[in-house]
């Protein structure tokens, strides 16, 4: 028996959810899981406008980078459904607008670009079609997206679950499960696929400061579905492995390039530091999605900032610095290929210097900067 | 000029602050500053009964391995006080469940051990005394260990501000400034003799989950003296070192044995680790008071676990996690000798391997269990 959380990250609906159509799409809502009242409160952003959409991508009620690109995909079909024009050139320039604000809502993970750089070929690929005919396939290919996730999880969860054991104990970072996607998660996949076939895990999840989604997120849902969870500060992750508690680590990525760079929230370069001095493999989960081939190395990944009410104020309620503190939040960290065992995708498991053989055919990475 | 902090983290008053005598003990109290409401509010708990202090320690309304050996000190003296005793063999005897107390506040900081020690000592040498005459040395001794601790501290500044050069960068790791001693710090001694010195220091400070020492209290302390600091979760130091933002650390230290392993708040070995692996020298400042030359190696230090409230209840208002999550709340790790460029005393700064020279003369290690 899988376990799959039952609860939805985010939902278009219109009434005909498997096969939208123009007039569907007209009237349709996207509706966000709000994961900043997560674990206290399950309640949904019913968003009518591509521009709530951007709001919920930049506060952080929809977060990971599989779920944010589903959900820009989604963004993009609202904004296409409420365009009028006389031809695909006008559609293409009044579309813009939702998509640049939805590429600069975050600028870490590349799931929104890939999305939109989806979306923008479905586009061209129809040109000839009459808009609303456009503006129905739009709506369809961001339910096709998210199911496609779901699946694309379970692959991963299939490749990754030969490198656990019955017994083993998972450090995993953040979240980077069912709510980082569309269901069933990255890291979290090949641990819900071993305990699926009956392996006894358990799972050490960091909280993740600043913004806790370890804690928050990761907790709830492997509660939810009964996987065996105990909480950890991140800090404490290096003492466990020092005293032989943790077997492996698999985190999730926000962006990984071709020579095997991951970009991840922050603190997960710490993690595979630490793992690679005690010999434990270190895994990222990384679908397709989110890997980019069009950048070389990791220090061309664009790392986001965030503001310091994030670290100094939790929930905004509970201030637990002196006012006016400075404040580093940077909100990712890149771990260099070499810390990395192996690269989880659905076409298997790969190393990560290996990782480039993916790319699309005769596409080259940028020549790093530096 | 030097930079001490203005604030007392602890103090004895009974109007004869300098040379208390046995009838001004009688009327006394320890003055201990309420660490738990820091930053935002500066207010003591005054205790007259040495049961107060031992709730102090362990609720950590005071804490740091120097500044709970002074409070053992004082609540031994408060408990002394109130000992009616026909001789010395019924005052000792009295005297016993007050030092069983405050010796089982907290296990892993070997001070309140040494404090307790000390006045032992200092009793079997003054046995031939009134008992009165003996409770006046007792408070009078919680003074001069308060003082000691201060130039103690001062003398750690000087062998550490060495390592320090003009414009550095210094990562610290929870709270081992004046508020974790009698004042100038531990950690932060290197640190504010530095500044005194002219050289321009930053300070980069962890904000040490669960209980945010550096967050609340570092941060806090620093910015009273003007000495630049930057707040980063715990998890950040890693990519910082990375980026190369760091060019040194210093931490204190609740327990340092005679291999030169260091027992410090949970999430030091982990920096220890990342500073080894990019290079970057690391440094614990140990009082003598603190190291337990009884102790061969680390892994025969108890380790305190703590309430997962601390994890998942922040200020016991802001539930961070869902309710019912497994925690392990490890409250502090040992980072082994390997990792530690120079421990830093007051005797001057020693190698790991070498810090067993300072043993006091014919002392031996216990044989490690394993």
């Amino acid at each position: 028996m899988e376990n799959i959380l039952m609860i939805d990250t985010i939902k278009w609906v219109d009434g005909s959810v498997d096969a939208p159509d123009a007039e569907a799409a007209e009237g349709a809502k996207v509706m966000i899981l709000d994961q900043r009242l997560l674990p206290h409160v399950v309640s949904y952003v019913e968003c009518t406008d591509y521009r709530q959409v951007v709001d919920c991508i930049k506060t952080l009620a929809i977060r990971g980078a599989p779920a944010i690109g589903i959900a820009a995909a989604m963004g993009i079909a609202l904004a296409a459904s409420a365009i009028e024009a006389a031809d695909v050139k006008e559609f293409t320039a009044k579309l813009r607008p939702a998509i640049d604000a939805l590429l600069g809502s975050r600028p870490t993970a590349v799931n929104i670009q890939w999305a939109a750089e989806r979306i923008g070929r479905l586009i061209e690929d129809n040109k000839a079609k009459p808009i609303s005919a456009i503006k129905g396939m739009i709506a369809k290919e961001g339910v096709v997206i998210l199911n496609e996730d779901i699946e694309i999880n379970k692959a991963i969860g299939r490749f990754g679950a030969e490198f656990i054991k019955d017994g083993d104990t998972v450090l995993t970072h953040c979240n980077a499960g069912a709510l980082a996607t569309g269901g069933y998660g990255t890291a979290t996949a090949p641990i819900r696929t071993a305990v699926a076939q009956g392996k006894r895990v358990k799972v050490i999840a960091d909280e993740t400061r600043p913004v806790l989604q370890g804690a928050r997120l990761t907790a709830w849902e492997l509660m939810q579905d009964n996987i065996p969870v105990t909480l950890i500060p991140d800090n404490a992750a290096g003492e466990l492995m020092r005293r032989g508690e943790i077997d492996l680590c698999i985190v999730g990525t926000d962006r990984t390039v071709r020579n095997g760079d991951v970009a991840n929230k922050i603190g997960t370069y710490s993690v595979a530091v630490l793992a690679k001095e005690h010999g434990i493999p270190f895994y990222v989960a990384a679908p397709l999605s989110s890997i980019d081939f069009a950048l070389s190395t990791g220090s061309q990944i664009p790392i986001e900032e965030r503001s310091s009410d994030e670290v100094t104020n939790i929930f905004g309620r509970c201030e637990i610095a002196p006012k006016g503190v400075a404040v580093r939040n940077i909100a990712f960290d890149v771990t260099p290929a070499k810390y990395i065992t192996l690269i989880l995708t659905e076409k298997g498991a790969f190393k990560p210097e290996d990782i480039h053989t993916l790319a699309p055919k005769g596409q080259k990475g940028q020549k790093d900067k530096t």
